[in-house]
């Protein structure tokens, strides 16, 4: 009797835990822009746009100051906090703060994650992406924007199995055997994407450390493109930046200064299949010869291969992969581990 | 003693309310794209491209399939949902969802508002527009995009009080008399605005009607340009349209289609100032005539001109006001009175 009144109540549990997921409390959600410069734009002619199809027309000069290079911050605080600081989720080339919200097959993201482990999450686009908006060109941002086919992240992110693995119909792909990525969701994460520049780093790192000086003491997960910023601006700020995160980070920061990473304890984690990729052996090189130069001063960080750790078939979009969710446990068990919880 | 009592708790109850409000609890949120198609691109030259500076170079070959005019969504849903269908959030012009979410100074937008009342909300970027992305032109896009100086909207959005009112230096700003737009935030405002085309009406609409069929029977609340838009889905979906709220609206519907508008219950609300300005009397007297239009083959629209209610002071800009509250109030009244709420 008392066996059965039990397990009903570990059933309960258990459906509770894998069917409705709890509630999440906030204690508020809002966004801010954050950076960015004026421009002065002159000598170009006054325009008549009818914005609206039938609208009425209005004048548009062109010629003025522009606001530009901002960057996108959306904020979610839990109403019960259990992380010491503020958590940063800074996303990758090409993409916005989407990365992390729900994955392409419907599950919750490491927004969700995170915030239900009780940490304050600030979710962003940096400059020239999403909701940061972007400046017109040649004018002020230099070279053209980079556009991607739906193929290419496919072929390139090692979902598929490199140069000729997609094919418009999920069946006929050539993914990487094993793979956790969700390929029946693979057309909403190409939705997920969006123009980027090559030329705009400076800018992009100046909005960000605008973004720590704001939220103040914090920690950074970052994501590939994000590589060279979460180092940088970490080494531009290093007493406001309590721990890094770097998953598969594509660039690093400045090896001259590795000494002032010394005291922030960082994690950086890579993904299935770098063997088999062109790319990937030679940027996961670099990644470990950079964790090198921070542990020769003194500094703590922490390397794993997922495979190496037991959890296989990762892509490059370890957020997304349907196994992201044991990833996260294993960020969240290490940010434990360095007392970074309240 | 009892009177003491009562005024004791009235005033927790004040406290509680403008002080720290109650936490708002999610049964879940997330987002997704939805809509959108596939372009062919041919006959360009393959381009070596470094994504990340001192990165590994990667072949980018332009030819191939894109993925464009999707349009981006992210929801939010009451553990405890009061509103009898989903409320979506349509921006304006030049603008994404941000619109909806913290004020340019700091306070909670109608996106907080309406969700602490019970309603599902789903707030979005349209095509083209922050998240959605947007496409390469001329290829995809047709014409070029429109970037607004810092000037612009304070000037033509019933902030200042037309050409000239608008200086960097925030106490030398000519507002509109009595003005509730928060103009010490006005820098904050302007960091929101991301270009927009002018030639993208259809492929905006296509995807708003993906986004109803996607989320089922619903309420629009829409702004400005989206005026044309809301009235066009409900248009090409009245069975899926519970109720329309526009918020001063630059666009219309067909007016050879207010027969399909009958049964929708309807509200636009125009703010202050429509007299001292030189576009705004036409673009309400064409509302004004587009809402006859409805009510003559038996629709219900209601008219609102907030100064005749009591509420004066709002630019175009309303849910941005400093008495935005006061204005989404009136919305919830009316939705309360259709009959819209569980």
């Amino acid at each position: 009797m008392l066996r059965i009144a039990i397990a009903s109540i570990t059933a309960l549990l258990i459906v509770g835990h894998a069917g409705a997921a709890e509630p999440i409390a906030l204690r508020d959600m809002g966004s801010f822009h954050v950076g960015g410069r004026l421009v002065e734009i002159s000598g170009k002619p006054v325009k008549e746009v009818t914005l609206t199809p039938g609208g009425v027309p209005v004048k548009v000069d062109p010629n003025g100051t522009y606001q530009v290079e901002q960057m996108y911050v959306q904020y979610f605080l839990p109403a019960s906090e259990k992380g010491a600081y503020p958590l940063l989720l800074w996303h990758g080339g090409g993409l916005t703060g989407v990365t992390y919200e729900t994955t392409p097959d419907g599950r919750e993201g490491w927004l969700n994650y995170f915030l239900r482990q009780g940490w304050a999450v600030y979710n962003s686009d940096a400059v020239e992406r999403g909701r940061a908006g972007w400046a017109q060109y040649p004018d002020i941002f230099k070279g053209e924007p980079v556009f991607l086919t739906t193929a290419n992240p496919f072929e390139r992110f090692r979902i598929g199995d490199g140069a000729g693995s997609y094919d418009p119909d999920p069946a006929k792909r050539k993914l990487m055997p094993g793979s956790q990525f969700p390929n029946e969701g693979y057309e909403n994460f190409v939705k997920q994407n969006v123009p980027r520049w090559t030329t705009t780093d400076d800018a992009i790192i100046a909005a960000y450390i605008a973004e720590i000086d704001r939220v103040g003491p914090s920690i950074i997960l970052f994501h590939s493109q994000a590589g060279s910023f979460g180092f940088k601006v970490a080494q531009a700020r290093p007493d406001k930046v309590k721990a890094l995160i770097a998953i598969e980070p594509a660039g690093l920061g400045d090896p001259a200064k590795a000494d002032a990473l010394k005291n922030i304890p960082t994690l950086i984690v890579y993904g299935d299949y770098i063997d088999r990729d062109s790319r990937w052996p030679t940027i996961r090189a670099r990644g470990i010869a950079f964790a090198d130069a921070i542990k020769a001063v003194g500094g703590s960080v922490d390397v794993v291969d997922l495979p190496q750790a037991g959890i296989k078939g990762n892509s490059h979009m370890i957020m997304m992969d349907k196994n992201n969710a044991e990833v996260a446990a294993l960020i969240q068990k290490w940010l434990v581990g360095k007392g970074l919880t309240k």
